[in-house]
């Protein structure tokens, strides 16, 4: 992705390999400073998933399979039967980090499959390493076919297309491009007229703080708005087209995504506004039937009672505040399930299919 | 309202004239600090409903038909031309602090019609002060009576009543009581088992700051909640009734409130959860045709930008930080049209009536 410090243009990832270190843009200083956080060992990075200095589904899988790849490295001695316990130890601790997103297993398997037959240590160690660089290839991969995909709905024949996102779906949610930030990009690389409409995206607010700066980078128009306002909006025919990524896809086609998805949905469906998860197809669990029955995390009530932010003073510094009186308890999903009703379609790299078409993708 | 500072319970209302100087609970500072706002004349009085030291349609009413009494307190002379000139520009001033709350025109024109036919400025002053208070008397009274007629919905056989609410529509919108709080308040009073989930209510968090606060002083349950997880908790059955307040109602039964209470509307009407409007019939504007007809007002971007709150510290203050990126701009609308066919029933202070039946109070 795009970042531009002063007047330098310079391109990263959101996550990669560096010797045995894992570096990771670091989201919990965005968009206040740029900086690059360095985990050193499997548990330092399944701390920095949790931490979330690193967030969104693609991109939580794509550092559990580099997390797997450290366990790998940070293993020494020669036995593979001890080699196999510590790769199932680092396993449980990175897949017990976050709940809901769906990679972040698919990510971790990826690396588990690619060690299978290792001859020893040595080999294992090799075939972690590639196989979660390849996961991270074909996860960004994926990203930027999605947004080839999705680009096509994005099509107002005059004037400027309204688009509405939810939390951050963008290249810092995935290794790169983002999945719904990703048709968003291409669509303005396309030179199409696009205005987006920001939400916020209260408690952690990922889309003043990681939306907004991706779209700043990329100097793509939008308008940052209270989470409160994308209703009026959506009444007033300000918005067009309203697309968010997904934590998880069950197989009936309900997705699990950022609160506040579900109000979002059933207020596009309400005025007939298309309504678009952009996932690749790793974030479709075959094995959870509904919506349902996917696991919704309960954050710490602090994230609401709080809220941070760059103080202005002689030395700016990032300050949290709290908002709500000190006697107030909080509740704190964080994250709600749209069932596929109110979806329109599911962006995958394969191409857009209805949520009940989820079974294709099975055997293809 | 009952106001409990360290062991000690006061009783306040949110305005009050005191000479001719009016005295406000500076709602600014909470919930951090509790204190009181004493504003010398009107135009200081004008600055107050437009910074939000006081805000809510009821409580705004009666602090303009305090404030056309501060007008005529502080006219000096004896001629009534001059007089008359003197209440018109007050009223000019007053009429446009805030544009979207019907009450407060309301509250300004109980106050000039009480000076019609005054025999000379003394009499005049006399009267204004009266009708001003008369004014905020009445209006509580209201409230104690919306309170009556709702608390009767609060009627759950077993367990505890889930009651969701928006902004803050409590004793501090108004002169006392509240709008929505009031049959919430009752129904605690009256030992019923009640959990009131509040909305933060972004941008400003009149909901994390001052419906929280109340319910804290009242010791009423509740849980702070994003504005984003409503919708979550109206899915999952947690809430059995919704309560808002209104800042206009049109003559079709359409209403503008708080942005976010369109689709909090939308989203419990898909749920089969009742949606009720508490407001008195002062706040019915009968020569509004519509909601599309209701002004909304737009407030300042840095309203969405930043957020307030208390930083602890050495000596704790209230610090403002910004939460976007500086090249980010936002829209910033304050209210929102919640069109009639998602409201259940509107409680007002002559009872509970259907949106469809406004015109019944016309005559009434």
């Amino acid at each position: 992705m795009k970042v531009r410090v002063g007047k330098k243009t310079e391109f990263y990832r959101t996550v990669w390999l560096d010797g045995s270190a894992l570096k990771m843009i670091n989201q919990t200083l965005l968009p206040h400073r740029f900086g690059i956080y360095a985990s050193l060992d499997y548990r330092h990075t399944a701390e920095a998933i949790k931490n979330m200095v690193v967030r969104g589904a693609p991109a939580i899988g794509a550092t559990g399979a580099f997390g797997m790849a450290q366990a790998a490295l940070g293993f020494s001695g020669s036995s593979m039967d001890a080699f196999g316990k510590n790769m199932k130890a680092a396993e449980k601790v990175l897949s017990s980090t976050r709940p809901t997103a769906y990679d972040l297993f698919h990510g971790i398997k990826t690396v588990m499959d690619g060690i299978k037959g290792a001859k020893d240590v040595t080999q294992a160690k090799k075939h972690a390493v590639s196989a979660a660089n390849q996961y991270a290839e074909w996860s960004a991969n994926n990203c930027r076919l999605i947004g080839e995909h999705g680009e096509k709905l994005i099509k107002k024949k005059t004037g400027s297309t309204g688009i509405l996102t939810h939390c951050n779906a963008g290249a810092l949610a995935c290794v790169d491009y983002g999945t719904a930030l990703a048709p968003i990009r291409l669509a303005h690389h396309n030179g199409k007229k696009i205005h987006v409409f920001v939400d916020e995206t209260r408690p952690r607010c990922q889309g003043a703080k990681l939306t907004a700066w991706e779209l700043v980078m990329e100097e793509i128009p939008h308008s940052l708005i209270a989470d409160n306002a994308a209703g009026h909006y959506m009444q007033r025919g300000a918005v067009d087209i309203v697309i968010v990524g997904a934590d998880r896809v069950a197989a009936n086609g309900d997705i699990a995504n950022k609160i506040g998805t579900y109000e979002k949905a059933v207020v596009a469906k309400e005025n007939g506004i298309p309504f678009y998860v952009a996932a690749p197809t790793s974030t479709i669990d075959f094995k959870t039937r509904a919506g349902k029955d996917i696991p919704i995390e309960e954050r710490d009530q602090d994230e609401v009672l709080h809220m941070d932010g760059l103080a202005a003073g002689i030395v700016p510094g990032i300050v949290k505040v709290r908002i709500a009186p000190k006697e107030t308890t909080a509740k704190n999903p964080a994250f709600d399930v749209t069932p596929a009703r109110y979806i329109t379609g599911i962006i995958t790299e394969k191409g857009i299919f209805g949520p009940g078409k989820m079974k294709l993708l099975k055997i293809s």
